[in-house]
């Protein structure tokens, strides 16, 4: 099968929209599966056809690009060089395209995986193996261009809400610690405080408010004078809420600061431009008039001398 | 009835006032009807005087438009042609008089069908023929122009809440799958996995927070090694908080990005326009000017070459 | 006393910075009076002191006034003239300073009438009395200037707020009554449908996902086929948190853009302005040196002229 | 040891490597040590080797200053002239390197004196040795540089913050006091009313919304119009509600604000002032070039003069 026949079913509409209508009636599908307590043949049967499909499908994919390893292409170097500092920077540019390449490879390859499991009878991976299944529902993700501007969105705000997620963890980790020597070691109904996996459980549960206040009051039935305690849930409460609360705040301001500087500012400097333009042009525009009345005077005098008796 | 007649009925102020008051009262009195356990035969007939001033004011609004038929129009067409590619874009224009007017209409058509039911007595239909009633309620949405706007601002980012609702549905959807084979069709006295229904209603009961924990503990008081289920419950409660906390963002910023862009922008492109009129009409000027002292040196000129002996 | 005395007293930093302790010593002693269950005559003795030297301190701010009425002055109404349509506008101007007169004024009278009613002793209004003295606190919000600012700001979006609040109130409204119709006014052990205002606040908890799944199940265990009732309560949660979101996102785009329009544009227009000073500048210079050429060559013109033999 | 050897220790890039592994290092092994509950002597040597390096490094990077007690200095008083009013302000500069100095002396102070508290086993401050020695994971906030990128924006706006705190805190205060009276020092089951400090407890519950209905039907239980606890707690969470909402909002618009009037109109104010550059270039060039032709008709007319017989 020569390369450019591949690239041409691949680039086929119709191709395009069969996988969209297969990724959909699958993920139903597989609810449709989820509801049967029993292992029914029939579900066997169009899960094999359902893989057989998309391993085909990722398989024509990756021999339809010009050097199949391009298809796992994730990242690339781009140099480039500030206009601010003059300097050479190597900048890391991501390729959604191949992003969701991988994505689709790896979901296809984990349900061959389940698949051979499934048919070789490993009791022990059927449910490791019904869950790599299920990831295939996250296909989803693609069909729709609206669902993939808001995912480019989300993606855009990852690194923001990343570094606000490690503030909470360090958060969370010294709560955990005070939490462990403040109770030393106890085990209440509701509050673990027993190691350290478990204070750091009972405290993202004080995190989401769920229960906090009879987390606080089992706590600190034990001890004659409870402020100490009582101080340490309320400050962490504040503390995680104030902190959940500036995710949001510097989330916006950076994103809404970032897309007005880069939007507005062009569209600004455009404008300019333009202005700059029609000014360079009206200066030479009166340069050469004034230059022709120059010529003109240069003649009248030259005249008035060739006139000179 | 001439149609200038009706036309003039319904862009009458004191119609207006009139309409407004009747369903204001009409509102207060479907909660006064409410609060009564045991049907009144005056709230029958009260009912039955507003569903015909309400009839009456639909038909007529309908036959003051100059084709009946437009009263009912949603959307329409509009052939566009595009800036920036120069190619035609058909695009729909929506009207929102004519979505307030079939809500309207299909409130009336509501309120006559279940006035119908109740006096034919149709027991069985009671209840549905009470909701609808209860629906002209929300006619009070028309009334203020305060409102009004306020809704219209909740219309414009439907687009983008839609968009996270489908992204937070297949999210819930996948872990109701992963949730149904994790505790293998089980039922716990508050997390309910049986079916793929009340997976998702347990896991939107988990996304509010409300008693998640204890949730999280019945479903993993059955397993030795319970961090793959802990593992389960929080990575969920995790997503959605990030994702819902998301919807804001993105939101948020898209809508104040297109304002700025569309006002803004607009303003600064008529104060570039202002001033390139002044730079142009400054440009004719001077060279009229210097057209007019051209002239004035060829006059000389001529006036030296006569006078040339 | 006259009039600039009590201007020179009112205006006097020593007596504003009194007040602001007075009323800060005031709001403490509250709260420690708080704390006794019995009455103790040194605190009545001290409130009695207080409220003479809250009423002196109005007393002197009324007549320090030009004309003691408009210390009262809320509102004021101003004629504008549109410069986009030429029309003339009635705006009202809110006096901010107006409004913490008679915020000081009614709080002042309440104390009065609270110690009135202590001193002569009617047991019946004494909760009244005490919860009027209490009121006091609220002039802390006058002392710092930041908190003023925050105000200010507070102030500047409830329009806003107070549209969305009316928006949820008529949801609250349509689901109280719809809630009566489908639980037939029953009333569960947490969730009461049994009246309008029991009803109301049911649906007021399940606002704030305080137990609202405890409700839903109650009220849909007396059904078989309970999907509408939990459809009612999941709609409800999934609409008024949205509806709550975007009290958020409305308040905020238009805070913004009112911001941005408002200083921005203004910025803008100094900025051209000037730039549009500095072309007529130089357009004038400019004119006048081609009349100055102009001049040059008619008197070279006429130089000739009167040359010519 | 000289200055610059100290200097060129402290700038080396392997010391400073060095001491952000340490921290990592002490952090995971704090952790760790929690976990057990009993005293192992390998930690309290490993603690001790800690203590000894932070404290070489604090007195390293102390002694590398030029003057070693401005390693110390948190703010600098800086001279300023408004630009609008042309007044001359003394403005407070808020020194970050100061406040990172100061944070790691303090640490690292606490740390020893929990060693000599643990070293010479005074057991009533080892609870309180181990607290402060935890606060050495703090430190982990300094080493990434997107982390003080963020702890930078949350600084930006706790001024904001502490507004509404102090706003939100005047508003419990009130309604502490006023609880108190109502519910004349009553303690229930879940609500405490008997002291202002157990009132203010309750009421920072009712807050997060963590069981509130409970409350309130318990507060209300014994009186017979309930109507006004009723309107006390759910005043209470509606005007809560809305204060925190506001946060949000002010801080953000501010911040949006800011930003935007920084960055966007010093890239406006600089397209200007270019665009008048070449306004003024053209303006001088223009008067240039027709002083030029001034010259040319002058010496034309000189020559004619001098033509003259």
């Amino acid at each position: 099968m020569s390369k450019t026949l591949i690239q041409r079913i691949v680039r086929n509409k119709t191709f395009i929209r069969t996988t969209s209508i297969m990724i959909i009636t699958c993920s139903i599908l597989l609810g449709i599966e989820a509801s049967f307590t029993k292992e029914i043949l029939f579900f066997v049967i169009l899960d094999t056809a359902f893989t057989i499909y998309f391993s085909i499908e990722v398989i024509l994919r990756i021999f339809a690009e010009e050097r199949p390893w391009e298809f796992f292409k994730l990242f690339s170097l781009k140099k480039q060089i500030s206009p601010k500092t003059g300097k050479k920077r190597t900048q890391i540019v991501f390729h959604e395209h191949g992003f969701w390449n991988c994505f689709d490879f790896v979901i296809t390859a984990f349900s061959i995986f389940s698949l051979v499991v499934h048919i070789f009878e490993h009791p022990e991976f059927l449910v490791v193996g019904r869950l790599f299944r299920v990831l295939r529902i996250l296909r989803l993700l693609e069909i729709s261009n609206e669902l993939k501007e808001v995912e480019r969105k989300i993606v855009s705000i990852v690194p923001t809400v990343f570094s606000f997620a490690l503030l909470l963890g360090v958060l969370l980790y010294i709560y955990s610690i005070i939490g462990i020597y403040l109770f030393s070691h106890h085990k209440y109904e509701n509050a673990d405080f027993s190691s350290l996996g478990a204070s750091f459980l009972s405290l993202f549960q004080v995190m989401t408010l769920e229960g906090w206040v009879e987390m606080m009051y089992q706590a600190s039935s034990h001890y004659e004078d409870s402020w100490w305690i009582k101080g340490y849930f309320i400050s962490f409460v504040i503390l995680t809420v104030i902190v959940s609360f500036n995710v949001f705040v510097a989330v916006l301001t950076s994103q809404v600061q970032e897309k007005i500087n880069a939007k507005q500012v062009i569209e600004e400097k455009e404008l300019f431009r333009e202005m700059n333009d029609t000014l360079k042009e009206m200066r030479s525009k009166m340069l050469t008039e004034i230059e022709g009345l120059r010529n003109e005077i240069q003649k009248l005098r030259s005249e008035i001398q060739n006139n000179k008796p």
